[in-house]
């Protein structure tokens, strides 16, 4: 429904790929490969890529290596004790003067596998999205792929389609012999949904290894409205983990219900101390600092496609949060979500106790001007203020007795802050000019609101980061049933090309 | 810790046992048959008996219904469509003038499985506290069993004890020779952990069986410093269960972080505004209507001990909600409990999602004077007033769309109403003086904290209801890891006599 007005606005990209030789090579390749991309990227998405697991996430790194081996790139592992592999990568341009980074990360958020229509390491193809009620279906034996199928598998938006972009753009820019006029090198990192907590140690390490004029962040979602993105920024992000604790074991409610504390209800007035009715935070300070945008960032802003309604629309939203605020805007702001929540039970195994324990789990999201330790100290600061005796273990009897209010309070040690890298730059322009020579009018944006870790690169290597994604907003990425729409794998191949030949 | 104070009360009990001539004997009989009276329990608490579970609550009910018939008392079975059945039972004494009915329930309240130290229908007998580091241990095969262990099932204190109890005590009565004075029946029902919902339909069908001078209500614990107590009411009690709306699938919470709704915090942010910080109910009106307490009511709460610090310690309590009021004094008041809320994950599974829903589910105990009807009003008045639409089942989008906050409240159509029997009528003295000479000094409390379906009994068989609890507080009850401390049994036995044989 929503969706009708937003694919006429991608025909834009379709036409404009024409300009650009090297988008206008991928296309033809593509055309004539569809299934056997298709078929290469699903071998990828099959393998389990959870940071945690090993060896499941070498066998990632491996199979990656080989996907660029393939394609010519020499290829090596970056390697750092604890950590899983980078998959580092280099094509040397003669000649060539600039060096472009390639980003990707091939690990994919944590799941459960009950949550998902089909599992989530066995892709499927449906017809149309699933919440659209797409049946899954099998790829026609000859003709074109209908664009709007859907590739269904956890990483399939969220970071593994640009590594199949890439790789087949390598192919179509080889077989049309199509000129490279840098030198090109790619990273592939395999922790990225953990935090990337060992990225600055490799990035340290290999130091020598990573020197490049820009990286291009090859990861997250175009614009809601169809139409190919370039961010200059990330939010940072850290999570924090929340216990709160009631009686020392779970106790009927009726004999012990108004006499006992709630840890459930302590914890719901907790966090409603957080925010306002309209979303806005209100621990103390935690707005304090911000970095405000340059008249060029405002200017993106303003001219930013609003797709709110849309937005609205497709998630059956009565409202939104900020007070008025566009999406767009409230990007730039920092942000405090609750992510998770639990206490005893719900449903058909809910009993009448006041439950022992209550927990919740909190991301908030940084912009430039408040780091994560800021972020955290306030937090911490206001949960203080609301009389909490605040540890980082489950307390011992004694603490639980010397203290009206106990709280674990865990924080994220893979946290990092917000990056954002200045539009007015030669090296943006550049990447801009490309991208829409390749892909029609480009919505350009100071950061995105996701995270990836862009600071680090800019204090370890001091190059500046662009953001060039290339997923269909509507992928559930972080959740289940996170799926591909195919005709932004065909569009990212395309601009994977017209950004590998620059 | 705080047990050793609280034991040493209990010793009064079982001293004062020998001036209770049915008590006595009860006594005798049950050390010479301690296993095969153990034996006999844990062969009753091997049986899974939740009421939702078809036929193992069929197989409770013969197994209830063949113990008692093998004591020599009438028995059949009362049955209404889609009920589990009454186990009602029969003694006539010639010559009696009064009717004692005895009151139990042999369902059990939903688990877990997953949260037991062991099966829950796999009984074991541990050496002390599971808490206190309690290990399974077999009986001996000679003398007294140590009468501080505890037998581990579900319904081992709720509500098979008494079941237990009560068989025993008429072992002993008959082996004594024990005269019985009044006629005796026995109504034991299979679904009171479903909130009773064919209790009334059952006692209106067989209203001409049930005739009785009062109801002695089986059920529930004796007081925390292991006194006996007698109860003369029971709190109501009914169930809600709310889901709070967000968008129509969890979304990334960085790319839609502070402008999609977030459930979780829209739930947190109601239920904080349902409770003051001291657990007061802010709901307008909740409140409103109370029936006050008589003189000998308020003189019965303040003369029960107060076991407030000692349970403190036990349950590790920095603090307790009711502005510094005893527990004994709260229970006289209604409550609002959160005994259950989720959304999304928490732990190793969470991610970085705004969620899609988030449930809470809340168990509200009423007094004399506010009805369940009311109650859930004043609830629903209470969302309203927030700015939630109610629905009663999940919204479709138009309705998401149609209102800035959406929920879904479901009502629980078992919940029931509270009862309080006078503690001035003939029969509330005469229990309370047979109690008295089984087990020495009694706590008399208007009201226990949890609820039983009393007022119905009042309401259709306008016959009066005293509760004569046998558990010990201490026992998991509506938890996992429920248990029953095996003096509570001793006791229970030679309470049940002294009854049954007044």
């Amino acid at each position: 429904m929503a969706r009708i007005g937003i694919v006429l606005l991608g025909l834009a990209g379709i036409v404009s790929a024409q300009q650009n030789p090297a988008a206008s090579a991928a296309r033809q390749w593509r055309q004539a490969h569809e299934r056997a991309i298709v078929a290469e990227f699903e071998e990828l998405l099959a393998i389990p890529n959870l940071a945690r697991d090993q060896p499941d996430i070498r066998k990632n790194a491996a199979v990656v290596q080989a996907m660029f081996e393939k394609r010519g790139v020499k290829t090596r592992l970056l390697e750092v004790p604890g950590a899983p592999p980078v998959v580092f990568g280099q094509i040397e341009t003669p000649g060539a003067t600039r060096t472009l980074m390639f980003y990707a990360h091939y690990d994919g958020q944590p799941l459960d596998p009950k949550e998902w229509a089909s599992p989530p390491w066995q892709p499927v193809v449906r017809n149309r999205a699933l919440d659209a009620g797409g049946d899954v279906v099998a790829l026609p034996s000859s003709g074109a792929i209908d664009p709007e199928w859907r590739i269904y598998a956890r990483s399939a938006s969220d970071d593994k389609a640009p590594l199949a972009a890439m790789a087949t753009a390598l192919d179509a820019i080889h077989a049309a012999h199509v000129p490279l006029r840098s030198n090109i090198k790619f990273i592939f990192e395999g922790e990225e949904e953990a935090g990337s907590p060992h990225l600055a140690e490799i990035l340290r390490k290999y130091q020598d290894l990573l020197g490049s004029d820009v990286w291009l962040i090859c990861d997250g979602p175009v614009h809601q409205s169809r139409r190919q993105q370039i961010v200059f920024g990330a939010r940072g992000v850290t999570e924090i983990a929340l216990t709160v604790y009631g009686p020392a074991h779970e106790l009927h409610s009726g004999h012990y219900g108004n006499w006992a504390p709630n840890p459930a209800m302590m914890l719901a007035r907790l966090l409603a101390s957080m925010k306002d009715d309209d979303g806005r935070i209100t621990i103390e300070h935690f707005y304090d600092g911000i970095e405000p945008l340059s008249e060029t960032e405002k200017r993106a802003v303003a001219e930013a496609p609003d797709v709110d309604r849309d937005l609205m629309r497709e998630l059956a939203l009565g409202r939104t949060e900020g007070g008025g605020k566009k999406l767009v805007e409230l990007i730039n702001l920092p942000s405090l979500n609750v992510r998770g929540m639990a206490s005893a039970r719900v449903g058909a195994q809910a009993s009448n106790v006041v439950p022992s324990t209550a927990t919740a789990t909190i991301d908030i999201r940084l912009v430039k001007g408040i780091s994560v330790q800021s972020a955290l100290d306030r937090v911490k600061a206001h949960i203080r203020a609301q009389g909490y005796y605040i540890g980082d273990k489950d307390p011992d009897a004694a603490t639980r007795m010397a203290h009206p209010k106990v709280i674990k309070v865990i924080t994220d040690p893979g946290g990092y802050n917000a990056s954002r890298t200045s539009m007015d730059l030669p090296i943006s322009q550049l990447v801009l000019k490309t991208a829409e020579s390749a892909r029609g009018p480009i919505v350009k944006l100071p950061t995105m609101g996701g995270s990836v870790p862009l600071y680090m690169i800019d204090e370890i290597l001091h190059a500046p980061t662009i953001s060039t994604p290339i997923a269909n907003h509507d992928n559930n990425q972080h959740s289940y049933n996170e799926n591909l729409r195919i005709q932004n794998l065909w569009d990212g191949i395309e601009l994977m090309a017209a950004l590998l030949a620059m």
